[in-house]
């Protein structure tokens, strides 16, 4: 049994289970957030930092693999989890996120509702076949076929591995995401052959759930799913315009898809998107967030402790330690906090290094931010298991 | 007894000696390397990974911390060994080297022996009283004298603190020399009896031997620092302006030093120059190069690591993992070095992660170049006890 997923919990109140996804570097314990070592590392921590604040599973970006150091150096190395010495479950996109975010100009900005990007476009052609773009490291021209994707994401070795899709832009109407639905569709198919033809038991499927905005289109897109052997799901495609269409969109991909199989919701890990999806049965979750605001000195912490500072929680998640009112705090980040980062060094220490530019401030910040995930999610776990989430969640967001 | 130095073993071949050299925060086994924390924190390591690859001791810069965020910061939050979270034995210097070396512009270079350099100067003024400079982070103007050094020093809190000293550079004549010679004994005085008025039994102070390449300057600065309650000696001073001229000077800096007390040689670290510099009975050794190093993708290497590529060891101490030849390697850096990174990472790895800008690459080589200082001192330190530092040198340096 290399691969499983065990539901050890069903909630009576909603769709929220608990399970355990078994892959052959490991169990994660689900519902579970999976952090971005978008080109084979985590930006600001080793993978044994990563283990001693309780992380279960992290994901690279194959796009940016392919392209850099290809995906036939990374499997002639031994593959990801042996090369980054992470040796724990491992999740690889198909590509096509990046492909289509950075081809049509920051889709990947919109998708997550924060309104149109300006970036220069790489994708050059979009066809039956597959997506062609140009390489941002050296302007090489690549082709991705849903063929290519499994083949790239075999080198690479994760356990846990996805089909490619069309991402869709938020802004194209129904007709388009239709088409663009059914092309996904097609090219699932292709993903599945190409993934049954190559089958070694190490690596399991996901398929995507697209169809936009539109209910009778993930309804549709549920019904395909179901009927074909992917060993997952991953909830995809645009996700509306703000956080309350996202949650919608979430609700009517969930509300038809079979529940015995694990659900991702790709790029999402807000916090109380977190609250809000497991709700409707998402199991895994992924954002580069955590690690991203660490490096710009934002540490993520609960209520309490703006409470302490005598500050309004309201709406926020993380303090900013480049602030001056840091400077001579000898506290830590949050004197709750189990973190190496909290045991170890104090507010005033960091917002120094921050102000000298000293990498070990990204790597403290980044170790407590890893924490505070893992402890989130683990505190969700709690939560769905005794009926209570609601209460939980107020030790979280503040209200 | 907070403080003392047991010389465990002596040459009988030349001065080379084995100590302990005893602190408030542990015991250093000299000869040892000191690894620089410049601004309170190591470039590229935490200090969870310094001690796991055998760090025993680091030192950190008066003159940056009491520009940001300031010694009394430092002093709020605890003091240097327990805001860094390193909790071991540190050094601190007195803050003189920097700004003469970035007062003079590039003297720091020069006193290596590197020829003139072309910083900007920040020194204003130097007199009887102390040095005043401006601030290279806010152009605020800092008086810095004997007193000054060692209150900022105590607000710092290492266990091991030096005197203010006038950096020579290389290119003044002798009498310069020994007119800055005998303002350096004045302010060491000075030191001195502040560092008494204030004495907490928590701190010892460094004398330093200055009298640069002349020496019966030497001689004379050898009478003073032995005729006075120096916890310890330090050779600074212009070091002359080659290797071989530095080997020279450490010898007649040392010549007529009294036996029983501990020195550091300030700011040289070579692999050759530890070797070199042991036999004249130096016991303590720092320089910014394993670590500066590392950041730019150098990760030092014994001869034989030359041999296996087929490459000539001659001269050579680092290999560049930026270089394509090592895109596809899979072994470590040194197959048989034990350290955290040559166990975990295969060069391709960190190859791939130096292309692609990411932080992780400069902690793993930074670790791997720490171990090899701390063992490279293991050895020295077995060589001198067996008698055999020449046959223990040709493992380090190619012939």
């Amino acid at each position: 049994m290399s691969f499983a997923f065990d539901i050890t919990y069903q909630s009576s109140l909603n769709r929220a289970r608990l399970g355990q996804l078994h892959t052959p570097h490991g169990i994660v314990e689900t519902p579970a957030f999976i952090f971005c070592a978008t080109k084979a590392a985590i930006k600001g921590a080793t993978p044994q930092q990563m283990r001693e604040e309780g992380t279960q599973i992290i994901l690279s970006n194959t796009y940016h693999l392919m392209l850099q150091p290809g995906s036939e150096v990374i499997r002639q190395l031994g593959g990801l989890q042996k090369v980054t010495g992470w040796n724990g479950p491992m999740f690889t996109d198909s590509g096509g996120f990046q492909i289509f975010s950075l081809g049509h100009g920051g889709v990947a900005e919109e998708i997550k509702g924060k309104g149109q990007g300006t970036k220069t476009k790489t994708m050059l052609k979009i066809s039956e076949e597959g997506a062609q773009f140009k390489s941002y490291v050296d302007g090489s021209i690549h082709n991705l076929t849903p063929e290519k994707s499994i083949q790239v994401q075999r080198d690479l070795g994760a356990d846990l591995i996805v089909v490619l899709d069309e991402c869709t832009p938020f802004h194209v109407d129904k007709n388009y995401t239709e088409r663009s639905m059914q092309l996904s569709q097609r090219w699932a198919l292709r993903s599945l052959q190409e993934f049954d033809r190559t089958d070694n038991n190490q690596q399991a499927l996901y398929g995507i759930s697209q169809g936009g905005v539109y209910p009778d289109l993930r309804r549709d897109m549920a019904d395909f799913l179901n009927n074909h052997p992917f060993f997952a799901f991953a909830v995809g495609g645009s996700l509306g315009a703000s956080k309350s269409q996202m949650v919608e969109v979430v609700e009517m991909a969930m509300e038809n898809l079979e529940p015995s199989r694990p659900v991702h919701l790709l790029g999402i890990g807000g916090i109380s998107d977190i609250f809000a999806g497991v709700v409707y049965g998402i199991d895994t979750f992924d954002c580069v967030h955590p690690t991203r605001l660490a490096r710009h000195g934002g540490a993520l912490v609960q209520p309490h402790v703006f409470e302490e500072l005598e500050e309004d929680p309201k709406g926020r998640e993380h303090i900013n330690l480049r602030n001056a009112r840091f400077r001579e705090d000898s506290r830590p980040i949050d004197e709750r906090c189990p973190c190496t980062a909290c045991r170890t060094w104090s507010r005033g220490y960091i917002h120094h290094l921050l102000k000298a530019n000293e990498l070990l401030a990204m790597n403290i910040i980044t170790i407590h931010n890893v924490n505070f995930m893992n402890r989130l999610l683990a505190s969700v776990r709690a939560g769905i298991r005794d009926d209570n989430l609601n209460e939980v969640k107020k030790e979280w967001v503040a209200a």
